[in-house]
């Protein structure tokens, strides 16, 4: 038996979400569909953060366990084959049986790309999220401070979340303006369900001036869901991936990194 | 009666070009449905560059004349409520009779958007090409040099290209390289039918090693289709759009200029 991990890029319009579902709509039951027809076998796989339907990856890490005995590139390529256009296979690795792609990992990341622009997008459709008002960079920069250490998130946690706690320690914010978009980066041990598009409704509420800077550590401190902006919609939204220590040599990085605004 | 100017973006995925079609999946259907809803009677419009299927566009300008009078930003607004996702005007101008979009053109524009990595794209898949191959980018700055100026472009010709005559006139190929992406833009008074992905596709083989350098001048001394490389997909194809005198106040870019790689 041996454990293999895998890096899969996905745009999330057409699917789901990641997590199986009986429809079979799911990212993760076309990949395990992918991966059972390359294998001849089924293949069962863990990941290391589930997104949403309409949230895309760039690395989304996954593992599983089989007696089949391939080279990487072979899985790599094999896989890619039964996979649709708009999911892809970028690396495979060999682990040890102690690495688990969840439980192993030291933190995630996310990004969130806005467009801001008095008219909506259309050829970025599904994958940036709109704003008509002008943002304020230092106001949102000043803000997001706030959120940054261990803090009970639980005002920016939807209310199917199921995790066990609301404790969350958020490690870096990175806000930038790149012309007519903004590319929010978010870093944490850990996510809460719909916690990045959370905070972003409440960024952009403080950064257009329709809420006073302050009122973000408020929503914060309240832990209370319904006095937080409403969620932002999926399609900006991009899990770039988890990471691990550096012994796993798990890569924290794919090429469409480099696309993102 | 009153002229009227509009820009146009948006992504060629899902349609059959711009120009009308009886089946009338085409972007050029969609708008001008969508002009007819909001203006409450028919309008037929004229473009200048007809796009093919699966090309982009960000600032595709387009014209038509109507009785109706209505603010432009109403215009934009009104014609969005009615167009699909993935297009939408961006601005618009009354313009005087004398303005036509594709006869008062001084050039046009296009951007392609190769991604090469070793495994195939993902999120990006229809909105970038692809080269498994490592490209050389002075190998392709130099080949690209015999291009620029006037010459009969008869070798990147498709074999359904209506132009009256070959010869056009290349004013500008720029060739960038952004982490895993390639940025080509290229700047001419006119492009034949294919032009443009038939020249990427020899470009590609230049930079990839499959030809030699001096190939390239030897493609387009010929004027030969049959000799030049095959056509690149429509992915990474992008209408920048076109480009007029500073007197006709066209604007020539749009908001999702900044978000291409």
């Amino acid at each position: 038996m041996q454990r293999i991990a895998l890096g899969v890029s996905y745009r999330g319009v057409a699917y789901h979400g990641w997590q199986s579902q009986p429809d079979g709509n799911t990212v993760q039951d076309r990949l395990e569909a992918a991966l059972a027809a390359f294998a001849d076998r089924p293949v069962r796989t863990s990941c290391a953060g589930r997104t949403d339907a309409g949230v895309h990856a760039l690395n989304q890490v996954v593992h599983f366990d089989t007696e089949v005995s391939r080279a990487p590139g072979s899985w790599v390529r094999g896989t890619n084959r039964f996979l649709p256009p708009d999911i892809a296979v970028q690396w495979c690795r060999p682990v040890p049986a102690s690495f688990h792609s969840r439980a192993s990992a030291r933190g995630r990341r996310y990004v969130y790309v806005l467009r801001e622009s008095p008219v909506r997008p259309a050829l970025e459709a599904g994958l940036v999220g709109w704003s008509f008002r002008r943002l304020d960079l230092a106001v949102m920069q000043d803000a997001a401070q706030c959120l940054l250490g261990e803090h009970d998130f639980g005002a920016f946690r939807s209310s199917e979340c199921q995790a066990a706690s609301p404790v969350k320690v958020l490690r870096a914010i990175g806000i930038e303006q790149r012309g007519a978009y903004w590319h929010f980066a978010f870093d944490a041990n850990a996510f809460l369900h719909h916690m990045v598009r959370n905070i972003m409704g409440s960024l952009v509420a403080v950064g257009s001036g329709l809420r006073a800077p302050g009122w973000l550590g408020q929503v914060l401190a309240a832990r209370d869901r319904t006095r937080a902006a409403p969620t932002f919609a999926p399609d900006g939204l991009y899990f770039r991936g988890p990471y691990y220590d550096a012994a796993d040599a798990i890569p924290d990085r794919t090429a469409a990194d480099d696309w993102l605004p």
